[in-house]
Order: C-alpha cells, then sequence, then structure tokens
C-alpha cells in the first residue's frame, strides 16, 4: 500500500484521468528503420538562425499544434508530472534498499550500445533485444537502446574483465513492441536490475534472486502474489522426449509461454498450425507444460521414466530440487510454483528462469480488475558475457529485473494520492485546495501526530476530524473510500 | 570537498587511470545523419534464433574483440562503476535538496522529444539543440534527444496548458558535438535543471535562480567561483549602436562568446573576416564587451549616451540594476559579475543569462590545472513555450543547469576516494585492501568515532591510527597527500 509522507497527505478515489494516447502509426505493426548505409550527412538546418527556423517551420508544417512543433510524447512514451516521479521516488527507494541489504553496488551504463559494422555495411543484425536508433557516431557502427540491462552489463563485465561482481542498476531501457499504456506497457520505461556474475555454489544466487523478489513485493504489500519458476533445461528436455527437433525448441518454447494467457487449446493449434508439430508431439508436451506444483512434482518428474532419462531435465531437475530447499529455508516456498509452462521471452537464458506475478484479490477496492502481467522476471544466463568476450570466457551470471513501470500503475490505479510541494505549506491553504478540488480525505501529520504514532484523518466535505493509528490508516481509508 | 560517507572510506590521490577513449570519426567532425525518407522496413534479423544470429554475428563480422560484438561504448559516453554511481549520487542529493528546499517539484519527460513532419517527407529542420535519432515511431514523425531539459519543460507547459509552475529535473541528456572526455564533456551527461515558469515580478524569479547556484556552489565546497551575468538585451542594444545589421546579432553573439577562452584581437578577427563586420564596428564592440563589474559598471552604462537611447539595452540595464539590487540583499554579489562578454549559444534567450565558473585555486593539490569550462548556466526564455503553444500564448521561464558531470570530473581529478559496498564489512578486510591497492590513507567511522565527532585517519603504510576532527578532516587529508 502506498505509504503516506511525513508532511500532509491527501487520498482520493476518482476514475483514472484521460491518458494521452499516442497516436498509431498508419501501418499497424511497426518494424525497425533501416535506414543503411547513411546519405551524405549535410549541415544543421537552414543556416538561418534558430529562431527564424522555428518561425518558419511553424509555418509551413501543418502539425497537431498547427505549428508543427509536436505537442506530445514520442509513440509509447509519457511525461510524469510531480506526484508521479514522488510515488516512482518512494517505489525506487524501497527497491534500491533491498538491494543494497543484499549487498548490491550501483553500475550505470550509456542508454545506447555499440554494435561494429564491418564493410561492406550492411543492414545491421540484431542479436540481442533491443530498441534500434541510427546515430551518426560512425560509420562503422551503429547504437541500440537496450531492453535489457543484461545485456550492458555482460558488456560490462566482458569489457573489464570481471568475473566477479553483485550489482544493481535503476535506469530507463526501451522496447520497440507495440505499447499498452493502459496495462502499464510502455516504450521508455524504468527497470530495477539485480544481478550477480560469477562462479558460485549451484543455486546460491539464483535462491538470493527469488528472496529479493519476495523481499520487495512484501515490502510494496501489493496483495497477494505468486512467483512462478522453471528451468530452460528442463523444458527443453520435455521437447527432446517429445520428439521436437532441436532448431524448433526455441520457437516451440515462444509458445508454451503463451500458456498464462490463452488455453491449452489455442496453444496446441498453435504448434501444430504454425511451428508444424505433430498433434501427437504436442498432446505429449500438453501433459507436460500445464504441471504446476512444489517439490512434490520436482520428485515425480525426477521419478518420470522418460524425462529422468533426459540429460539436461536431470540437471534441471536436480538443480530444481536443491532450488527448492534453499527456499524452503528462507521461508518462502508458500509463493513460489513450480511452473512447467513458463518460458520467458529471451534466448540468453540458459538455466533457472522466473516470473513474478500479482495475484487479483477479491474484495479489492478498484473501479475495475486491472490485469497487470508480470512485475518482476529474471532467470540465469551463463553465456552471455561469453559472447562478448574475444575469447569467449565464461561469466556465469544470474539476475531479476523489477518491473517498477507496472508496479507502479497498480498503486496509481488503487488509491491516488497528492501533496503539495512546499517546504512550509499552510494548512488551511493545502484543506482549502482539498475542498476546491474535490480530495475527498486529507491525512494531516503533524509534530503531535508523529509523537502518538497517529494519522489526522479528514472527511474534507464534514469538516470533522478524528486520529487513526498509523498502522490502520491505509484499511480507514480504504473502508471510508468504499462505494 | 567530497563527503566521506559513514562506513569508512579510503582517500587516494593517484594519476588519473586509463580511460576509454571511444574511437574518433573517420571524418574528424561529425555531423546529423539524415535518413530520410526512411528505406522500407524489414523484419528484425534474419528469422533464425537469436543465439544463432550472435554466433554468425560473431564469426563474420571482424569487430575490436574479434566477434563483432563491441566491446567500447558509443562515441563520448562511458560506464560508470560503483565508485562513480556513489560519488554522483552524493552530488545528485546535494543538487535535489536544494532545488527542493526551493520549493520545486520534480518532473521527468521521455528522453526523445518529438518533431511532426507533413508530406512531402523532408530532412528536419531542427529549431533546437538537439541529438538526432531516428525512429521508426511513425513515417511523419521524427525523434530527438534533447541537449537541454528546457525545451521538453517548455512543451510540456504548453501541452499541459501550464502558467506556472517551479520544477526541477534531473536526467541524461544528450549533445552532438566532439566530445572532450578528459575536461568532463561527453554526448551523454546527467543534468540538473531548475526552472521557474509563470508571470513574476520582474527579476524575483532571475534572483532566485543565481541564488542557487550560490548555494549549490557553496555547498559542495568546490572552492572559489564566479557567477557571470549579462542581459540579452543589452547584448543586442551594443550591436545595434556599434552597427551590426539585426540580421548579424546571433552570429556576432557566438563570437562575443568566446571571449573567456581567446584573446580580443582574434574575436576581434573573426568579426571582420568571417562575420563581415566593419573593423570600425568590431572595435567599438570591443569597447563595450570587454567591460565588467558590479553596480557602479551599470550605473555608468546607464548613463552612457549612447547606449541608454537604445530601448531594449535600457530595459536590460534598469533590470540588471535591480537584480543586483536582490543579488546585495542575498549579500551574494562577491561571487557575482556583470560580464559583457557572456553571450551563451542558445538562441532562444530574451532577457537575463548567467554562467558559473569555478576559479584556478593557486596552491591546489592536483596533478595538473584542469580547466573544467562552466559548471552552471542558464537564463531567462520568455518566447520558448510559445513556440509550442499552437496559439502562440507565451509562459516567461527562467531557470539554470547545474553541469554535475563537470562538478563530477572536478572532484575525481581531486580526491579519489572510495569505499567498499558492504552492509557490514570487515575492518581488517578493508585495510588489507588498502594495502594491496596502495590506497595511502583511510579514513575510519565507527560509533565511538560518531559520537565523538572525529574520524580515524590510518596511514597505511605505516598503520599509524590518529583522531581528526570531523571538520578538520579534509584539511589533514590534503596536507598529507602533499607531493
Amino acid at each position: 500500500m502506498l505509504r503516506l509522507g511525513p508532511l500532509a497527505a491527501a487520498g482520493r478515489l476518482l476514475p483514472a484521468g484521460p491518458r494521452l494516447e499516442p497516436p498509431r502509426p498508419a501501418g499497424g505493426r511497426v518494424s525497425f528503420l533501416r535506414c543503411w548505409p547513411p546519405r551524405l550527412p549535410g549541415p544543421v538546418g537552414d543556416g538561418r538562425p534558430l529562431s527564424q527556423q522555428v518561425r518558419a517551420a511553424a509555418n509551413s508544417a501543418g502539425g497537431s499544434g498547427g505549428r508543427g512543433l509536436a505537442l506530445k510524447t514520442p509513440k509509447g512514451t509519457r511525461d510524469h508530472p510531480p506526484a508521479h516521479v514522488a510515488l516512482r521516488d518512494h517505489l525506487l527507494a524501497a527497491v534500491v534498499a533491498c538491494f543494497k541489504r543484499h549487498g548490491a553496488a550501483a553500475i550505470d551504463t550509456p542508454v545506447l550500445e555499440l554494435r561494429l559494422q564491418t564493410p561492406p555495411l550492411r543492414a545491421p543484425v540484431l542479436p540481442i533485444p533491443s530498441f534500434q536508433w541510427l546515430s551518426s557516431c560512425s560509420e562503422r557502427a551503429v547504437v541500440f537502446a537496450m531492453a535489457t540491462m543484461q545485456v550492458p552489463f555482460a558488456r560490462y563485465l566482458a569489457m573489464n574483465k570481471i568475473t566477479n561482481m553483485k550489482r544493481y542498476h535503476v535506469a530507463k531501457v526501451y522496447r520497440r513492441d507495440n505499447p499498452a499504456t493502459t496495462r502499464g506497457r510502455y516504450r521508455e520505461f524504468y527497470q530495477c536490475d539485480f544481478d550477480i556474475a560469477g562462479q558460485c555454489d549451484p543455486m546460491i544466487p539464483d535462491a538470493e534472486c527469488l528472496k529479493i523478489v519476495h523481499e520487495i513485493l512484501s515490502d510494496l504489500q501489493l496483495g497477494d502474489f505468486l512467483i512462478k519458476v522453471n528451468d530452460r533445461r528442463i523444458l527443453n528436455g520435455v521437447f527432446a522426449i517429445c520428439g521436437v527437433p532441436e532448431s524448433k525448441f526455441i520457437t516451440t518454447c515462444s509458445t508454451v509461454d503463451k500458456l498464462d494467457k490463452v488455453p491449452w487449446e489455442e496453444v496446441k493449434s498453435e504448434m501444430v498450425g504454425e511451428k508444424g508439430l505433430s498433434p501427437e508431439a504436442a498432446d505429449y508436451i500438453g501433459e507436460y507444460v500445464q504441471l504446476h506444483g512444489g517439490l512434490d512434482l520436482i520428485e515425480r518428474l525426477l521419478q518420470d521414466p522418460k524425462l529422468s532419462q533426459n540429460k539436461l531435465a536431470k540437471e534441471g531437475l536436480g538443480d530444481m530440487k536443491l532450488l527448492f530447499e534453499y527456499l524452503t529455508l528462507f521461508g518462502i516456498t508458500g509463493q513460489i510454483s513450480f511452473d512447467l509452462s513458463l518460458a520467458r521471452g529471451l534466448d540468453y537464458y540458459t538455466g533457472v528462469i522466473f516470473e513474478a506475478v500479482l495475484l487479483q484479490q477479491e474484495n479489492d477496492h478498484v473501479e475495475e480488475p486491472v490485469s497487470v502481467g508480470s512485475v518482476a522476471g529474471g532467470g540465469r544466463y551463463d553465456g552471455l558475457v561469453g559472447m562478448f568476450d574475444p575469447k569467449g570466457r565464461k561469466v556465469p551470471c544470474v539476475g531479476v529485473s523489477i518491473g517498477i513501470e507496472r508496479i507502479f500503475s497498480i498503486l496509481e490505479q488503487r488509491v491516488k494520492a497528492e501533496m503539495l510541494y512546499k517546504k512550509d505549506p499552510k494548512l488551511l491553504k493545502q484543506l482549502q485546495y482539498c475542498e476546491d478540488t474535490g480530495i475527498p480525505l486529507a491525512a494531516i501529520v503533524g509534530e503531535q501526530e508523529l509523537t502518538d504514532g497517529v494519522v489526522k484523518l479528514r472527511d474534507v466535505a464534514r469538516r470533522e476530524e478524528v486520529d487513526i493509528p498509523r498502522e490502520k490508516l491505509v484499511d480507514e481509508i480504504r473502508r471510508r473510500l468504499e462505494p
């Protein structure tokens, strides 16, 4: 639940305000621009003073504002007004505090990564999830904005020959797919990554990543959640024993990954129709990937006559068992499910993968249920650093990304709160603001309230105030805001 | 001076380590790519699994690492290892604390701004300082990464019809000119902006901006500094009475701006040779733009028979006098100089402009004097919001940017300090690290030291420790590190 600041805050529950909807592209689906090789670069503008150019552009172009300068943000991006930034800073502080508790140090890398081109110049191959911008940094290179910070981290490790590091990184990242802004899915968004690089005893850093997700989601009091866990080696083992050729592992993986959104029948028909698997193979896969459970399921699969014969699957299941033993020691297995349908989109995962989802609570006082998808995810990627290293030296890595934007949009939908941004605001003025703008409740925290461990809750319309113990504040606000 | 954290820190004064030098572009000077209109977009990669594409790219391309994946950051950008991020966070916290003290609220805007294109598609006119990336957001738009946050701020105000706001914004911004990384000049860098929008009584917000620069540079204890102040209207008035045609104001402005780097004779020869002014006009300009002083100079110019006849100059001088009266009340005129050579590069300033420079201290214990240029700058831009507004409605604005990266590189050059990133590090292990890596001094702060208001300073080589009062720590470290 949202924590209210020490000054003064006012909670209200209004329908979500109008959101700026970026324009849809003409052709529906959008791909990368491929302007390669570049045309000859020319000078900036036309040499006239910039203010004249602005005026000329404004007169000649017929943009939305009638003056050619776009009065909106690029597709899939948004501005953050002060109340957003304050809430986001609160979330980030909680996440970073957890990362630091676990001994991680922060690094920062450029928003763009470089990919060298060899002559003859050609359209860039994109080996890694990225959002392409073209820039003039040199004729032999293109730059990419990363959709994941694990790739820059791997490059950083390889470049600095670091074989051991526990780091976190909070930054904006970029992705190219079509934004779904109402579900908190943007093209530009903050991400909070925590990764552990280095040779460790099996499953210890993996377990720590899951512990961190558990801590953060608990700290933020987002309600019930579930962390699904799987292992790429188990999935590949399943595919192998079901007769899927190795060349179709990746594509079958991405089909399986849809099981959390669509029923099995649809997934099966995609496997058979689009991916060219036999109906028998698909059915066989279906028997496995619909399984989920805990240690008991792991034990059962370790006894599975076919799966236990597959080397990869056996390794994966053995490690999964070890992982669950650590998670039991951490006391967090209640929120963890070994789920064979979890596949994760990224190709570079090599072992454990996981994803945290929020569970819709019944009796939740929101306007309508909001499906927000996963709020954290990650896994083991032991091969990525080696791809960057000239000699292919491997550095095993495991890490997790916290989807702060989605968490943000959940909190935003649940309780809207704002505060006046004044160092020393007059109380009367703040209450006047509440009355003027229809804010139903004001939470007042002065020195006396701090001493007493209470918050004064004011019914703005009735002008009645009552002291509420801090720990009961959220429940009391919810109760009063019930329709 | 660098403030040492409450855990444990070790100071050392070593020559600056090797810096990653990004590759120079083939042609020396770099301009924008102009890939407009775009070629037809194609699908990502070649349809093979990504890991296979990586391997193929690695084999076919001959990049620096021999595998085609670039083991360096794009030109003019850099990674920030943990010690950097910790120092930067310390700086940012000090700057943001000052902004908040002055009642500003944070906003955040996308890294890219949109400029609509009208058919027929044409090369974009760049009305505002920007770093161009091309993206596929739509065929009618290009996106720019901003080199200043005042432009997104103006767009934000116009878009949301806000006529009154005091905001700060801390973010990465981008500029396209050739990086000079040794002087802390990068293509990607953090900037801290504070701006006040709205109709106010004259010079009050302008004075607050200067007060903020003064507070921040004092808080950070960067040594002596000077804030140069001028007014675009005064400069334009000078140009007018010296016979410069209005069409040459901007270009003359940018020549004058070089006076802080090159002697007057060079500036004059550029005015006459490149800009086409008569030698007499140039000499006449020279008489004015070499002036600097305080209230006395303002009074003198207000009496200047020619300048006082120019309407713009008279307005500017009147406001400058009022500004200095406020600055006198703030008690900060000692670090402020009315300097007629200050012109500032941006075209959209309309009134007061200012720039803060650090003064080289004698007896400064650095390896060699480092010229870092300006560390803060800003001014009044009353026309920018109106350029975005469909009806041209103006919102007067004044603001300041703090050049956090330059300040960072000064601190980095002066005293290098690092700390172990452990929640609960063993002291012995830390001291061992100091001995192993040749760190000469370790500052130890435990509970006893906190209580006593001292820091235990350890000579690592001699293994001798002595308590130093906190306020004398910096001087003591400097003394001990003297060559």
